[in-house]
């Protein structure tokens, strides 16, 4: 894990170096101010990895993890909007400091300084990574409304759900992936493979993510335990607890009774729908479906012409994404 | 001009036969809402003109020139949500039809969908074309943000002000014409002359409408007279009356006050603001702004090294856009 550190410290130095423009300074203040957030720069750490493992040159992939890395902050800036959120990594969002039209327009400027910034990627490899970027683009924003959609709809299929997150969050990741395999010159199968190993990890993290929303142990997961319960999101879990309660109609009135309260006690709430999670065994059924991702992405990644030392590597830190208390 | 219609038709055609994507129809619909309520395409024909000019096959300039289509259309789109603005073209404007979410999201949707047709541009040609469409969009945002700003100063100056404009409209017409040069082979030098002539041709429509909102034929205009008088929008004719009555203390609170009169009669306003435009003669001030841009891009045309036949055409096209009632 050595190598991840490094490449981070490889992505933040350029950003801390990045200049984005001046003036008018209410288009480039939230850029600045967005990027310098933090985060785990992982997007840009996949190009890297995927670059390197074709034995790639990293220095050529610094350009299009910083595309990367710009495209993912300008979707959170657009997102924040949409979804009404104040904070994000636990400042501010942008549209609460400087309003929601500088949060449109700020975003799209980012938008175009990532394209600026894949651009200068050499021009034999540029039309290729381009359709990968472009490719992903698109699908994060029909994640994205697709998301938007779920909050409104009565009735959400598991299979659209796992749909939308494929969308709106493991693309990004599986095109971070081929975006560093192409620039190492994978040939464009091997290269298909690693964007489907990326893509499936993505699903599986996202699953785990709605798994520790429930049942993590709270100082670890550095957030407050049942969130999503309290928000009613329609997480994996939500999902199939209301499928499975529509044959047993007292615990289909007292699921629905809990989502449709105005007013509750939050830690009650999450009590209750907890203990229904629990009954319905969603947990273990949802870590399934986790582990069924992992495992198509594990048949993807064996499937590619390396060595196993590359894979093992990759498998590693895939791994030490997954292992968190699930 | 007959060549001109045919290229609008060609373009209305491509367009006609796109199809964007299907699901979720929220972010596809406006796609096809917004580029369907017509418009002159100023910009792909520009393209087309750039391409004609240096004998290029226009044939290769169609994805290009939608690409510019779909990228103008997206800030229409966005720029409508700032503006707030419930019209686009006699027709309901996409947020005020399908809520600000959903603007935003399918605008940003479409800005990929116009780097996806650039992309389709021959690979050779790619980079230099994807470098002059970076370059507008980013002054494109830029004047859209000086231009939100400029409503809340006291003060914007006349060069302020006309660099807004470049920014805003003026790069768009300089850069559509830019890479349809370059798609013809045009040298480096010959393509700029060739974007610094839109670029102030761009300048000089921008005073001329200026002009003709206060002193046009209002049926030959298409507009009502004095739109922008009773908006206390900041054109050139008011900022220019506003350093003028500086020195003029009569005058001076004359214009404040109809400028900052909470209750009005319109027609009041418009007569009385023209009143002190006529006074102070800034509509021939404005006119000879508006000439001198137009004598610079001139003076950019005959620099190019092309047959003097293919300039006049483009002066004629430039002239009929131009001879409106001023």
């Amino acid at each position: 894990m050595k190598t991840i550190k490094k490449y981070q410290e490889i992505i933040e130095q350029a950003l801390l170096n990045k200049s984005y423009g001046s003036t008018p300074k209410e288009l480039y203040d939230p850029i600045e101010y967005i990027m310098s957030l933090g985060g785990k720069r992982m997007r840009p750490v996949l190009v890297f990895i995927g670059c390197d493992f074709f034995c790639g040159n990293i220095e050529k992939a610094l350009h299009p993890a910083l595309a990367v890395e710009l495209f993912h902050n300008f979707t959170l800036m657009h997102d924040d909007i949409m979804d009404n959120a104040p904070l994000r990594r636990n400042q501010t969002t942008v549209h609460e400091k400087w309003g929601n039209n500088v949060a449109i327009l700020s975003g799209d400027a980012m938008f175009v300084k990532a394209y600026q910034e894949l651009c200068k990627t050499d021009s034999d490899k540029l039309p290729k990574l381009l359709d990968v970027f472009n490719d992903f683009a698109i699908k994060v924003c029909e994640g994205q409304q697709f998301d938007m959609n779920f909050e409104k709809l009565q009735k959400v299929s598991i299979a659209q759900y796992l749909k939308m997150i494929e969308l709106k969050t493991s693309v990004l990741l599986g095109g971070s992936l081929k975006m560093g395999a192409l620039l190492a010159n994978a040939n464009e199968s091997d290269a298909q493979k690693l964007y489907d190993f990326g893509k499936h990890v993505g699903v599986a993290f996202q699953l785990q993510d709605d798994i520790l929303d429930v049942y993590a142990d709270t100082e670890k997961f550095g957030k407050q335990v049942g969130g999503d319960i309290i928000a009613n999101k329609k997480t994996f879990l939500l999902l199939k607890a209301l499928e499975m309660v529509e044959g047993n109609r007292f615990m289909k009135e007292e699921l629905h009774m809990w989502l449709n309260a105005p007013h509750f006690d939050p830690a009650e709430k999450v009590t209750a729908i907890t203990s229904i999670y629990n009954f319905l065994n969603v947990r273990e059924i949802a870590r399934n479906e986790m582990k069924r991702h992992y495992d198509i992405a594990l048949t993807f990644l064996n499937g590619i012409s390396v060595a196993e030392i590359k894979k093992n590597e990759l498998i590693a830190f895939a791994d030490s994404l997954m292992v968190r208390e699930v």
